[in-house]
């Protein structure tokens, strides 16, 4: 059978339209690229809704691949040199957070390079997941989902906004820690093994009502001069810190 | 005086050959942008050769700056939202790195934005300077100096072949420690005050001849499944721990 080189295929227009949060947001699914990133999925028990790929990518038996033509591929992939095969999956998020094991809760995170970074990071430092408060940017978006490099596929993630989030921090059983540039205490403290990490974005730092709700609060040193640390290196030093 | 509006201007032309790698090859120079980076810069005693505003900067008296108006220096920008100034400055690289102190070591890095997320966390952690080992990216590429969010002033920068490196590393005399999947010591050591970090690209690692110029080597712990943590990540976790 010929490769489709269609960009009318409805199929490839779906995929086309998960570059957009719109296409996202209306159809509940997203893209990820690369055999690398798939075989994680594979591992972690996610079957997508579509395989597209220039070559046979052998991965699921229950899902048919849409063979294309390496220029369609080119027209698909967000990368500059696309991969052989990509997916689409329907995006899961938790309605609830865990109320043990090592959380970290992001405040207005919008960065989605960053945020990828960040679940990476979680993903390795055995977290149980990841709490988004607020006006957060989308983990789904391509450039989020790339930086995962597979851990969108293996960490949980829940929304919440800042009331319900004060009142989970409230119930947690455990250590409820804030970064705040002015607390008096080094991060380089021991941490309860059930413990939520509460961090805010860079330039803002937390809000008012989500830094009242941590109970306890550090900071991360820095050399005078240096204002502030990058969001996704801040969250990497207290994730390993606290999974100590 | 009105404000400059042509692409034609000796100057704005100069700034607009600074995106690419052949313009600041040729000149010598590379961009910062906005206020807080250039403070930055003044702090740390760097004159720019070149300043373009679009309101009067009040920043060094002794370079009468360019004024512009907000559509050309929109074109001058890399950024979306273009700043109200930018400031043009001679990149400087040291011949040689220093032999006490906490340095860190990338070789092969690739990514702009990683390495300037390295400069930022770098100068946090009061590191000496980092070493360049190979075929890296430009620390002065615009993506690169907007990640260092000013730090690109303040940490100095040495570029190495390796075979200059592996001399260096020999005659360091601290530790001279490198990561390493297989490593058996935990990255969470304690280090000597004199400090060489060794880090490699996260898809491959350190080359052999970089490796054996290690003195030590360790790991840092991921859950299973997991294949890599960001460069960047990496570096920041190492120089946190290295400088307790």
């Amino acid at each position: 059978m010929q490769p489709i080189s269609s960009l009318q295929n409805p199929t490839v227009k779906l995929v086309r339209s998960l570059a957009d949060k719109k296409g996202r947001r209306e159809t509940g699914l997203f893209i990820a690229e690369g055999r690398a990133m798939l075989e994680r999925a594979m591992d972690q028990g996610w079957v997508p809704e579509h395989v597209i790929a220039t070559r046979p990518p052998h991965l699921w038996d229950e899902v048919r691949p849409l063979m294309v033509t390496e220029k369609l591929m080119g027209e698909l992939s967000a990368q500059n040199n696309p991969h052989e095969v990509l997916a689409c999956f329907k995006s899961k998020v938790q309605p609830h957070p865990g109320k043990s094991g090592l959380w970290l809760a992001l405040e207005e995170i919008r960065d989605p390079g960053n945020l990828g970074t960040i679940i990476r990071t979680a993903d390795a430092a055995g977290a149980s997941g990841i709490i988004l408060i607020g006006d957060c940017c989308d983990p789904f978006a391509p450039e989020c989902v790339r930086a995962t490099t597979g851990s969108i596929f293996a960490v949980p993630l829940v929304r919440m906004k800042p009331e319900g989030f004060v009142s989970y921090a409230a119930a947690f059983p455990g250590d409820v820690v804030g970064t705040a540039m002015q607390a008096k205490q080094d991060f380089t403290r021991p941490y309860a093994a059930d413990c939520l990490l509460v961090l805010g974005s860079e330039s803002r730092g937390l809000t008012t009502d989500i830094s009242k709700a941590c109970k306890q609060s550090v900071r991360i040193p820095m050399r005078s001069g240096v204002e502030s640390l990058n969001v996704a290196t801040a969250a990497a030093l207290m994730l390993y810190q606290a999974a100590r």
